[in-house]
């Protein structure tokens, strides 16, 4: 397994694969990996000659009051997971690397708008930007994204459709504790009673599984889902929502395939979890 | 030669000639070509084995009440010159082949809001995003850009460096018509009598040239072009600018390159002209 921080050394090894005729298979990362992360790069494992993962904290998608400096970083462990799980290249670059003098950016409208959006208003702006970088330095035939941050996904999925990048995208579903909180770097801030305090998610995420195979309206689930959220003391919820699965605006009755995604401070930390629903 | 409408075929085709290890010159152009255009084609054919033109009005880059419905369009005499000049493949998309309930864009601050952006504030968010869209489709070696744009060019170099796209960036220098005004495609809107009164933007540009050879400040420059411009009757300084060369911002002193840069209405018509100048 190869560890590259510069672009022009990740780019000369990833052309002579590419003239070789290896498909690449690109997992990016921001490091502190887990079981999400080794099941996007075990997706990727199996249908990539080459397996790179990028270790980035990209500051430009943390907004000024997020935790940017406090985030967890564990590179060692890392390279062990990344070694034990077949990866061929570790890209982690510097932020300076990354970015000199930034002026030129991708944005997407609508989409970052609402759900983590009205929270994290630059989130997707910075997201955008840095994998558009990624995708043209290491140019992969196939990307792995978390379901997890299901924006997100569908964000880049646009983002992959509106400028044509010769990319294709595969969504990861959730990788989960045994007790049902969806696995995340930031669980490793939540304190024993927080941790505990934290399965309110998945109890939330279970009632709203139930309610919509019912056929009610996007409020009914909501309610029952929040109902639940504010049984947990320790839970302040920021939101609950029910919208599009593609263009990720709220909906009222679901007669398309919706995505029902929440946020929730537990203490001081923000969790998200989500579910998806086709009504086919 | 071949010409092709939709992004899979050029995609298939462009792909073929890749894996056959031909490297690809790309020209992109709004059509209603001129020998300023020939130019660009005939450096991209010097340097590539294959060589593609697009031909697309793009509507992005158009304001409200810009000349997006009048701006001049015939294919035939394109294909005819583009196949004079060795080019193998024109990509000529409609607008709904490039463009589906669009959210993504990118976008360069900064750079954008001086000289043409003053007057066109959507026009490179529209440039960015469309050639964005065309390296992702096309993915060349070599991209060729016209100095009269220089803008744009600028811009464009700044994209490429800030999301790493994978292409080299070559600027062609003006081609001018023998009385000195640069070849562009909304010469074609000018009458007879304008036509002549056009030719002020060139004798502006070669007093500048003179007045910047004798060290003077850029308030001197631009002062002296003002003057030669304002003795044309039917024209009308939307700017005349001396900016950094890289970075678009006005400058007082003459101490690193610049670009003196002007747009002038004759009659409607707006004209552009330029000129670049390095202390070394």
């Amino acid at each position: 397994m190869e560890i590259i921080t510069t672009i022009e050394k990740v780019r000369n090894t990833i052309n002579t694969w590419r003239k070789q005729g290896y498909s690449i298979g690109f997992v990016p990362t921001m490091g502190y990996l887990h079981d999400g992360h080794a099941a996007l790069i075990d997706e990727a494992r199996k249908n990539n000659d080459k397996v790179v993962v990028s270790i980035f904290v990209n500051p430009t998608q943390f907004g000024e009051n997020e935790d940017l400096s406090s985030y967890p970083r564990d590179l060692n462990r890392d390279k062990t997971l990344c070694e034990s799980h077949g990866v061929d290249l570790i890209f982690t670059p510097s932020p300076d690397e990354m970015y000199c003098n930034r002026k030129a950016f991708v944005n997407i409208i609508d989409l970052s708008d609402t759900l983590c959006g009205v929270r994290r208003p630059i989130h997707f702006k910075g997201v955008c930007t840095v994998v558009a970088k990624f995708f043209n330095i290491i140019q992969p035939n196939n990307a792995y994204f978390g379901e997890k941050d299901a924006q997100q996904l569908a964000i880049i999925r646009k983002m992959v459709f509106d400028l044509n990048f010769p990319v294709n995208i595969i969504g990861v579903p959730i990788v989960r504790e045994s007790d049902g909180l969806a696995k995340s770097s930031r669980n490793t801030y939540l304190s024993s009673e927080e941790r505990k305090a934290a399965t309110i998610l998945y109890k939330a995420i279970q009632e709203g599984k139930q309610a919509i195979k019912c056929g009610v309206s996007a409020d009914t689930i909501i309610n029952t889902m929040t109902n639940i959220v504010d049984t947990e003391p320790l839970a302040k919820i920021d939101y609950i929502s029910v919208v599009d699965a593609n263009t990720m605006q709220p909906v009222q009755e679901i007669t398309s395939p919706v995505l029902v995604a929440m946020a929730v401070y537990i203490g001081s930390t923000r969790l998200i979890d989500n579910f998806s629903f086709d009504t086919k």
